[in-house]
């Protein structure tokens, strides 16, 4: 038997028929047809070759009196910020953040800023420089550093540790060159000389950028607000903008967008600590606070105040953990010995004198405080004596899995304080009246709104007119990969019509690219209709079926529960086949599997109203 | 070749090797492997018997001089409202509403509520009483009706007329047996007797139900809120709360719990109509207003406020236009001939005589709105004199896609007027203190909050304490499926031990059912990792693979650009099924699948950190 004519009429991978999608039928079911977007296949990506295009091909060379900016993420999205300045033969980079995932992209770790146009530059990369240490600044570090050459980092010394900590995690990529700066230091790269101003953020040395060219400065923000008493700046605040820029010609403003929809000034952290000081106070029973680990300067009052209301403090996820010990190593952090305790520890104390400081706060699925919600944490167990500080906003899209964390921690009977009922939380980006305070102190030539959805540019664009009279021509509302360039020495500011790559660029496991829209596209549709293989055997003689199919499926339909389904599908791919193969000498594989794919998948629509990519194996012997 | 020995080692459905989950590789990525919960998967879910045995094994029987209420939907979630009230012989239902999918159902067109309980006393339903035309009150109808014996069925007349509107899209149904009530009315249902009363909402024909029985009254409100005055309630709202509730003994009050946690007054819809009157009044160009096609008397109003100013009126949207012609039809609307046109008509009006009302304000895929921000509608083309009116909220869970919608409408320049910026939109659910008058004006012995997540359900719990001094004992928290009893003829309320039927029960194209859990978790896989399918011939004799083994894999990684990693695979393959076969006679091949499974998936793991499911398929020759 070992000759047996086996004809392999299996597909290859990229070979198998595209599954048909047939037309719904209709008057039987009020389900929304029009919701599915299955699309047709295609062999290959559509922009895989367009990618792979070298830049310089489509992207004008920068004339000498010009400067260029290319915000390559962060400005259609809350996220993945980064932003290029090139000026003669010197690029610096401002920020490399990642973005989390979106319904849109099931199973990919994060999203990237497209890199390319600097890749084909690296030579001229002369700094990165980032404003601080959260991840939608720093997240993307890892990943594309390498690909541009691992350029010297410059920032300050909580980010440079916040960096370091997080490139522990990837051991294959070159250790990173950082150079730790102060807020007054001013260095020198290239043509360029680039000062530094401190920001108020939710985290220690949070930092803006000047850069300054010989046609005037470039103002990057980074994330910022203002430290303010009822929309008053606080004397450091006034001094340090004046400090840095009563004397500075600033030609061009890059400022965060994040709030600016929000009117008035943004909620003072200062209230937030007072409040949190006052229910710290006066607690009884544990106090379990869940907040954003990236809140750094909130976490450090909280150990503070715990500490002097001489109470003791559990640090549960892993992350605020790390970000702690961070702020212990530099010194922003000394607590008494003992008032940090581990969660085994808890029950050498009155619950009175408890305060658990979590992650979670946005419903993340096996952070600490779902852990307790959903009772599988393995010390501590919510009663009706603890009192739980939610001190966070909901991020939207979070909604659900908050709700969620909230009806399974009230479940348990706890007691709930959340940003809707008391000011325990403020965002660390400025709203409307604070950032017209900010334009007012910059007072720049042009401007371009960053970090924001592309609705948030709009109205900041609005308020660079509203405070400084700026006119249409001076404000640039920029895409990701826009070429905005500063031309004749200084006098205009035009957004070119060339475009620098701005495809999605996704982490997906150990994979790193942007060509997977395939993939995607595939993982949506399983997700919606699932799978249906047919494997069939055919004798290439007399193009019958040698044995009933097998099916596989997953995602689809129950099976065990659909064995009439299944019957009366294993009829028609009989009957397909023998159709097909009527009179056929040789069998033409291809024209079988398509005729399977159709044939079932209108079945399969049909009885169950589900589309399922259909895939037909057929083996001739 | 006929007689081939073939002995089909394929695998069917219910049988494939169960994936295994190597754990992951440490030290090399960030990702967070904590987030996947592939589990193992069971051969049979595991309540699949469970959900067959009888309700009557579990739940005691009803005693004479008890009360039996079940929430069969719609205390856990916002949505599938359905609650089951039960005496003596009788059981009367109130709404069968149904919920739109969760991120955590892939594929789902709804969810029902557990209607087990009532399919096994089917004899026992007088009726289903339906309290206003909204879907997560009406929903489930088509689906539930036939399992529960098509009961006789009591609304106000726009209900009626939209349940028999959305009854035409399921054709298989038996007709709906509609008895159209009015407010004032009093009807026999068996031994109970049924008063309803008029409550405001934001369409027309809402009422609350009063169930009377020989131990009091059982009031359930419906959706409602308060038509109100600087929070104080109208006379006419006076007015029929006094009618219905003075001299009415209610012993149970089951309330709307959705916005009991917003404090104060909700704002009342005729602020919402004055501005809409004003911005429609004073808008030059072109005014699109996008809100919800639920809010009937809001798009009434905007008909007439458009009329009353000289303008025409483009209905877009499918929901829209369906519930315009049904208002006509009742004679709720009576426009001017020429008031509405038809979109094909604006080229005939100056823009300023404009205004469109359009479905989509949540960023619905393929909603009008979002054809006209995506560029994709045929006829309105936006522009910078068009002024965009989104008249709504945003729906927990559509931040992103609300946010998408403003950015490509801000993007061809229209100006967006939304409710974060203006008074243009409110709830129909009544705020923390309307509630609590509504509380005050009803004053019942027991409370049951209904319409809500259980957070929101323990709050109202709160209003009822701290408005009418009920105790906790007093005080029902439910869940969906909980049976409350009200015992000792209206003397006491408890929530027994055992519950109804309760699990999820999800309308996946033409299927319905509740043991749909493997399949969901099928697709929650395939959308993380996509799907890894392994074909194989093994020479029976020699236990060699018989040629190179073909893969047919999706949603995973992008193939073509994986040649290596295939080949690796392919080695992968061939050496485990030799290993496996080493001396093996008859071939076991269950075994050698586990093993290809094991040694594939560790394989795939650690090279791509993706976990795809795999499938080996054998053929033994």
């Amino acid at each position: 038997m070992e000759n047996t004519n086996i004809k392999s009429a299996t597909p290859i991978e990229a070979t198998t028929a595209t599954p048909t999608r047939p037309s719904f039928p209709t008057g039987t079911n009020a389900r929304k047809t029009v919701s599915r977007s299955h699309g047709m296949r295609p062999s290959r990506p559509p922009d895989a070759t367009q990618t792979h295009k070298k830049v310089e091909d489509t992207v004008p060379p920068l004339a000498p009196n010009s400067i260029r900016i290319i915000p390559l993420g962060g400005v259609e999205e809350i996220g993945k910020n980064m932003t290029m300045i090139e000026y003669g033969n010197d690029i610096v980079i401002i920020d490399i953040g990642l973005q989390f995932k979106e319904e849109s992209t099931p199973g990919i770790d994060y999203i990237l800023p497209n890199t390319k146009y600097l890749e084909e530059r690296k030579d001229r990369i002369r700094a990165v420089i980032v404003t601080h240490g959260h991840l939608d600044h720093i997240g993307g570090i890892p990943y594309v550093m390498p690909r541009i050459g691992n350029p010297p980092l410059y920032t300050r010394m909580l980010t440079s540790v916040m960096i370091k900590k997080r490139q522990e995690e990837f051991t294959h990529v070159p250790p990173l060159d950082i150079k730790v700066v102060e807020k007054d230091e001013t260095i020198t790269l290239g043509a360029l000389k680039i000062k530094f101003f401190a920001v108020t953020h939710t985290i220690p040395d949070a930092m803006g950028v000047v850069v300054q060219t010989p046609h005037g400065s470039l103002v990057h923000t980074g994330d910022l607000k203002l430290d303010h008493v009822d929309g008053i700046p606080t004397a450091e605040e006034v001094a340090e903008y004046d400090r840095v820029f009563k004397n500075e010609k600033v030609l061009l403003l890059m400022a965060d967008s994040t709030n600016v929809e929000n009117p008035g000034f943004s909620l003072p952290e200062k209230t937030v600590h007072k409040n949190l000081e006052e229910i710290i106070k006066n607690t009884k029973g544990r106090l379990i606070i869940a907040t954003f680990a990236s809140l750094l300067e909130r976490m450090l009052k909280i150990i503070d105040f715990a500490e002097k209301y001489g109470k003791k403090v559990v640090v549960e996820g892993r992350s605020m953990k790390g970000n702690i010990e961070i702020c212990m190593q530099l010194g922003l952090l000394k607590p008494k010995k003992d008032t940090l305790i581990t969660v085994e520890q808890i029950e050498n104390y009155s619950p009175d004198k408890i305060v658990i400081l979590a992650t979670g706060a946005q419903g993340d699925e096996f952070a600490a405080m779902m852990r307790m919600a959903n009772k599988t944490h393995k010390y501590i167990k919510i009663n009706k004596r603890d009192t739980i500080l939610l001190s966070s906003s909901v991020i939207p899209g979070n909604e659900k899995s908050v709700q969620k964390l909230k009806d399974n921690l009230s479940r348990q009977g706890a007691n709930i304080i959340h940003y809707r009922i008391a000011d325990v939380h403020s965002s660390g980006h400025a709203n409307h009246d604070e950032t017209a305070w900010i334009h007012k102190k910059i007072n720049p030539r042009f401007f371009m709104p960053v970090h924001g959805y592309h609705y948030m540019l709009r109205v900041h664009g609005e308020i660079a007119h509203d405070t400084n009279g700026l006119t249409e021509d001076q404000i640039i509302i920029p895409d990701n990969g826009s070429i905005v360039e500063i031309q004749d020495s200084g006098e205009k500011i035009v957004k070119l019509k060339e475009k620098a790559p701005s495809g999605i660029v996704m982490v997906d496991g150990f994979s790193v690219g942007d060509i997977q829209d395939v993939v995607i596209r595939d993982r949506q549709m399983l997700a919606q209709d699932g799978i249906f293989i047919v494997f069939a055997i055919i004798d290439s003689r007399t193009g019958k079926l040698k044995k009933s199919p097998d099916i596989i499926s997953r995602g689809f339909v129950y099976l065990r529960e659909s064995q009439e389904l299944l019957h009366h599908t294993r009829i028609i791919i009989k009957n397909t086949i023998e159709d097909s193969t009527k009179g056929m000498n040789p069998l033409n594989v291809d024209f079988i599997k398509t005729n399977i794919s159709d044939n079932v998948s209108k079945f399969l629509l049909q009885k169950t109203a589900k589309r399922p990519i259909v895939i037909p194996v057929l083996l001739t012997i």
